[in-house]
């Protein structure tokens, strides 16, 4: 399987854009370990207003297996205790509670 | 110098989405080599509803000259006046008049 890319767009609350800056200025070592251990790579955040934007790069064999690896680690659940509260819940689509997929339209290495 | 990124978010005009995703689905080779010329690499465009966000990486020495030299390109020029009619002008921020930069807040490698 190659490297596959991810582009996702989120909606925070205003009263949490800075708390949402805060906690990703200084990330928790073990969940940056986590998302390594899931094999999410060169991942980035981008603010804009309260719209935000992720993009990474994934590259294991098995993406939902890895998600859910991610879902179980507990030190994780603990820091979406923090983040998940910033965001306005399926503002974006919904089916998405906080990261919406947005749909590729171009790639060029 | 290292790796710049970029995080980029755009807004089209409803009735130009189409045609927008079509021009990226096939990217003209000449516009794909200057962006290789100037030293812009892993460019990805993603779509949702009328809101584009663009990333790429520049792993040049000078940017602006970089920059400078795409806009001087011209066989990009010629793309620009397919792509940018796309655009609603200064949508994202007043001094952006097609894609505008995001404020980047979080990168994990």
């Amino acid at each position: 399987m190659g490297v596959l890319r991810f582009g996702q767009l989120g909606k925070l609350k205003p009263e949490k854009i800075e708390e949402y800056c805060a906690l990703h200025a200084n990330p928790w070592p073990e969940v940056l370990e986590t998302i390594k251990q899931c094999n999410m790579r060169n991942y980035s955040i981008y603010l804009h207003g309260d719209l935000v934007f992720a993009y990474f790069e994934y590259v294991g064999e098995d993406f939902d297996a890895d998600m859910q690896k991610m879902d179980n680690d507990p030190i994780t659940k603990k820091w979406w205790e923090h983040t998940h509260p910033c965001f306005i819940e399926y503002a974006i689509h919904p089916a998405s509670q906080f990261y919406h997929d947005m749909k590729p339209i171009f790639y060029y290495e």
